[in-house]
């Protein structure tokens, strides 16, 4: 999916939310368990519920990884589902793959070519000939982490150089040299809103991918106020605040509501800074 | 499988030889192709051929993720024959994962309980809380990313903090902090004697899984001679000079003289650091 056309769902559905569906067997509701494929039945759901309000699906592959040979069918079909039923929804498999040239370059066959994911999550550490066979599908996103939203970030990422350059504003320059704001993005949590108006400096036109926001406590309001662009330039995730907002019955009426929620802030954000 | 045992088991077979089967489907020999599982009908001959001589198999996950669902069979198949064939080999899922607690959690689940293998390689870059629910499973070892052997290394991994410590000796130095030589291990690659030197005064008691040889490049001597330690302390990997030796009807054979020559190889470097 192109920039411009994500910039026009961002204005069409007033919202920059990405719903992570990080589906755990034993937090989705008890009438699903039967199911022969419960976490499908299950993230079906909730992209149906949430669709309306989201421009970007994330499943987390650990969560699938987990389920074993199921767990990959139940990635496969709910990436499926969503390209058939949501076209314009953009699709990130966070992955979090990185690994030398000919490694990297069965990762992104897997995920793009055969998944059919629209975009990736790569770690940086491995440098660029591991992100760079993601990037040679041209037609794909990569989201390169940077500056995540966990508390191990400071054990390396926000370490300084000899130059006083943090590790993630080095990730940052470095790539912003190896593709353009078209089809790389990076990973810069919510809960640093210092990192994230750095690291809008650094990248002024490459869209950011925001995690963080909802169990993690990171505020909407902060992430907009500092890395907001012309372009929007933010897709938020939330992921558990949303998909078990309910573990009842109404878990996807519940996870519609978050997710409604989440979109009229966003429109008032989007308003604010003159994108609609 | 304790370091104890490891140690017995390069003892035993003169060999701290690590097996990587970087299998692709279009790379194996031709008469494979029509079998219902040829990636495991490969692998199995493969291992069969050089288990006299190898301490470890390296699956590498990306090669089983361009498969699909079938690929993540033949994973679980070749992970298990290992088990019940060749119990004594370490079987070290290369996979390097690595994502928030919670999730990091999920991948430790679907390598260690669900596939079986007894190690899994681990991305740094997020930090303490990113790598700690690999070492909850206390028996099982983590076996992190430090200065691996690609060019891309030196994009991130190469660059100096403001104390003058390279960002791979910062990984190394906090890990020896989260664990003991008992359950963490170190990659650290075959291209660069001096980092396995520097490595080595850093972490004298840790194993260092050490890709590089072969294929890449590297010497079999130089990483004997910069980073064995009285435990010998060190797996080499090979992959692809071994498994891909030939892509005849010979390739099983061919993959067992490449194995047992660096055998031969090691059992001399082995005997020179009076480790037999």
């Amino acid at each position: 999916m192109s920039r411009t056309k994500l910039l026009e769902n961002i204005k069409a559905k007033k919202s920059f939310l990405c719903v992570g569906l990080d589906t755990d067997r034993s937090r989705i509701p008890q009438h699903f368990r039967n199911e022969p494929d419960a976490i499908f039945a299950f993230n079906k759901a909730i992209i149906d519920a949430t669709a309306p309000y989201a421009i970007a699906f994330k499943p987390n592959t650990a969560f699938y990884e987990a389920e074993g040979i199921e767990g990959w069918a139940s990635l496969q079909k709910t990436i499926h589902y969503i390209k058939q039923q949501y076209p314009d929804i953009l699709v990130i498999a966070d992955a979090k793959r990185g690994d030398i040239g000919n490694t990297s370059a069965s990762y992104a066959r897997a995920f793009f070519d055969l998944l059919g994911a629209d975009a990736i999550t790569v770690a940086p550490y491995m440098g660029f000939d591991s992100v760079s066979p993601f990037l040679a599908h041209n037609d794909k996103w990569t989201i390169l982490l940077a500056a995540t939203s966990n508390a191990g970030s400071a054990d390396f990422q926000q370490r300084a150089d000899a130059t006083g350059h943090k590790f993630y504003e080095l990730v940052v320059r470095k790539a912003c040299d190896w593709a353009g704001p078209d089809q790389l993005m990076f990973v810069v949590g919510a809960t640093k809103p210092a990192e994230l108006a750095a690291l809008r400096k650094l990248a002024p036109d490459y869209f950011f991918l925001v995690p963080g926001v909802g169990a993690q406590g990171g505020s909407l309001a902060e992430v907009a106020d500092n890395a907001m662009n012309k372009s929007c330039g933010v897709l938020v995730n939330a992921s558990r605040s949303i998909i078990y907002a309910s573990d009842g019955d109404d878990f996807a009426l519940a996870a519609a509501a978050e997710a409604l929620k989440l979109q009229q802030e966003m429109a008032v954000l989007l308003n604010k800074y003159g994108i609609i």
